[in-house]
């Protein structure tokens, strides 16, 4: 499949020729040069330079995270004592994975014993007017136990709570004013990250070869002065999503941590570096409302010298990070190159053509060009 | 390169003279119409309706999942007495993630302590004849414990088990009949989504803004009645996936919860929704049977007033839910709006080539839509 | 677009006019030749037969892996005494994951009592000189809890470190020599891997159907002997790695298990199998050093009979093994077929015509070749 040779060499390459036509029609010459230029502009600028299209891509990366948070804290609530908080108590789960959860404020409910108690008036299937309201050994829908079969009330017409088999006594519900744990806004999280580029055998980790223990133990991220420190102020985290510590901690909520990996690998090792950014995941823009918060229930259980099982409740609101890797590594090789130009040398074919139909049917002084055409290929052709 | 455009001028857009070629060869120039018309209907209908080719798509989905399980439930099994199970027991890990595994059945072995007892006669690799069968200090393979050197039978010919060092009495195993705590099916699970396309910067939450605190209190999702609500019947989790929830509880298994954003951003916020889609993920079509289960342990310490520690083992099977969150979003843009229907230009010439190839060489009649086709164009060039 | 079709038929597929081009010219004819062949081979050959062009192909693969570790251990360390570990012990998080942490060494702090002692001298912060030097309840960075105000040091003129209120006696700072839990490199995983491709509701397990009990009981996965039994040594993976579990047992690291199901589903149900490799993630290539590993603390928590809370600090040294699941299905489908056939065609027009540039402008004698070209369109066209 041969294109025509003849009119390849005439309009396309034949300058002489072209530029009486030029001559003639300055506009129609001057938009083909355009379109051609901007085509191979496209290709060069934007296929070759931006996208790197000489590159073999690798989107696949393997990746390891493995984080650690310090910092230790005491809060003293009236109810139930001084409580100390490690990173062993705050962090769930402990084990330094990459999605951590960091209590932030918390309800304690000690001394839980299985029990006969009232079910809280603020769960609406608990609430009776008489003793047929509570159907013996059914649960309450989202509440704390089981009926007994009685219905709790304070006076024969007032609305009651059924008694229910449970954890006694329940857990007060509470307006949350202040994060008990507030001061964890200036503990630190160290995120390790190792990542490999299976493809070309690449590894690398975003703690700097050259940073030794000692800058580990004193460094700080900050994205100008410290963007290859892998050590994270928590109230920094929350602050570059666009958001406050304080706020955040009362109710809970979501962050997620993406550390992109973009790496020319032609341009050698060092130069490929992590970025990292911030983002609030539990918000709703358009709502202009930050949902209602993150939080959980987990209990501690204990024994009496009787052998009697109480329990500890604990309703904890905290902070949720979510460490994402992404990566892209590219490397020169010699089959992306050709396919791109190849490509790149028929979408010059099909602009051509392109030009060709927008100058012979679209532009007004069309039938001049066209004769010059035709006339200049009857001079081979004849 | 311009392709020759007195071909081009006669053969694909002179209608006047091609309507002679056709009343010459009717067949061979509906056939020519039907494939130039096929490929724009294949480039207007595929690639910029149904595909949406004039859209910058995004795929990469931020996404955060915080799930929250509500419901009690009272066991009252032989040994143990009453248990009561909220989903601070029965939900793993309790944290709200989204992979959580709900607690459908169990075996628990109270009080054990550190000590000697004979092994389970199941494990083959405890089983033993002599006191030379039981080397010391060994473990048994799959085991729970370590040999005491002493081979413990019923009398002298018999095969029995190693004494074994650990936790005492070890575990008995039990034929399950009734999934123990098959009212589950009956909780539902609240599965809070937060979405986001960076590019976009668009983000939304599965919950409706319209959807006010006592909707969520009541509702219960619905494919039909009620497709935008959130919370979710486990028993109906389970159905949609095509399988029976108490079939499910008695051994465990593995179930997936898919959410699909699909959102076309130039019909506005509102149009973008969620789509659930539930899966069993540990079945084998072919084998036409379902996997042996899903169970664990796990163990509460405590400690005696002496100091001594003891435990409480359980061996729980139940339902895990693996929530996956896929999405894209497409809004137009003028780059790809261009490469489409360039690449779409470019493919109807490469058609038209290709009808010509056709046409030419495979037609039977070919020989006169050749001659014609010289002709008109000898017409033109002498 | 119709491309001028006598060139079509005198250049490509008039082979009589041809061979005389190559008889006057046997170079320019060869590359002629040489380059369409080749782009047929990568028609053929690279886009049909290795990168299978005519299958339609599904990379969203469903996948849900549970694992199970089985093995017992027993450790007899000076200071706490025995310590038998099952699964429900060393195994974090117990439910079985497909992330999962093998614990491999740890340094017990037992009966621990929130009390005053001194902070560790290793932590820079908690170190004194005076009782300035701790500022009463603040925390100490990075420490073990918070400063009461008194510097406590043995003499007028050393430093000492500030007096803090926290759970005591401390952590003590140990270097560790052996891996405690060494044994861990002879226990087992057994890894169920179910997928599913959804566009072809194709589903398979990583465990043979043919595969007895007996079998999953005594098989142990080998590349060449056993390739599709689903339980591994510890100790192998790691080896095959290509790390020492002793070494990396010591403090702990990261290991990958990738699953790879790469699936012809025209082949048929029994030819898609999974493909195991195992690659350490927390490695640096570059600075040919290992990182300083893999470690967490938990605690377990008592109350004494007067209702006082004691706890036992465990810091556990450790591999985490992270079993990620990618796969590729493809089936025959008539659409990519199509449209494989169709841009191969496009490519070889793009191939003929950089042939004919190449042939003009860059041979030496390609004068002789442009005359004959020309020669032989004039004989047709006049």
């Amino acid at each position: 499949m041969a294109v025509d040779l003849r009119a390849v060499l005439l309009s396309a390459f034949d300058y002489k020729t072209e530029k009486y036509v030029i001559a003639k029609n300055k506009k129609v010459g001057i938009l083909y040069r355009v379109i051609q230029l901007s085509l191979l502009g496209y290709i060069i600028g934007w296929v070759f330079l931006t996208k790197k299209g000489y590159q073999e891509t690798e989107e696949s990366i393997q990746s390891s995270v493995i984080t650690k948070v310090k910092g230790v804290l005491l809060t003293n609530s009236s109810g139930t004592g001084p409580r100390l908080w490690g990173p062993e108590d705050y962090v769930i789960p402990q084990q330094g994975e990459d999605v951590l959860f960091i209590t932030t404020n918390f309800i304690e409910t000690p001394n839980q014993k299985l029990g006969y108690c009232a079910e809280s008036f603020k769960v609406l299937d608990g609430r009776c007017r008489k003793n047929e309201d509570c159907p013996e050994g059914e649960a309450v829908v989202a509440g704390n136990g089981v009926r007994t079969g009685r219905c709790l009330k304070k006076d024969r017409n007032s609305t009651g709570t059924c008694e229910i088999y449970g954890w006694c006594p329940i857990e007060k519900s509470q307006r949350l004013i202040v994060p008990l744990l507030g001061k964890t806004e200036n503990f630190t999280i160290y995120i390790k990250n190792f990542i490999r580029f299976p493809k070309f055998g690449f590894s690398k980790s975003n703690v700097l070869d050259t940073a030794g223990d000692s800058y580990l133990k004193t460094c700080l991220y900050d994205a100008i002065a410290h963007p290859y420190c892998p050590i994270f102020r928590l109230g920094d985290i929350v602050l570059r999503s666009g958001h406050d510590f304080q706020d955040m901690a009362l109710l809970g909520g979501s962050i997620g941590i993406l550390i992109e990996w973009h790496c020319d690998l032609d341009k050698g090792y060092s130069h490929c570096h992590p970025r990292y950014t911030f983002t609030r995941l539990d918000f709703n823009s358009t709502a202009n409302s930050v949902s209602s918060g993150y939080n959980f229930r987990y209990a501690h259980y204990f024994k009496n010298p009787a052998g009697e099982t109480h329990r500890t409740l604990l309703k904890v609101y905290g902070i949720r990070f979510d460490i994402q890797v992404h990566g892209r590594a590219g490397k020169f090789n010699i089959i992306p190159t050709i396919i791109n130009i190849g490509s790149g040398l028929a979408l010059m074919g099909a602009g051509s053509f392109f030009c060709d139909m927008v100058l012979l049917y679209m532009m007004k002084k069309s039938t001049l060009y066209r004769e010059r055409k035709f006339e200049k290929a009857n001079k081979y052709v004849i």
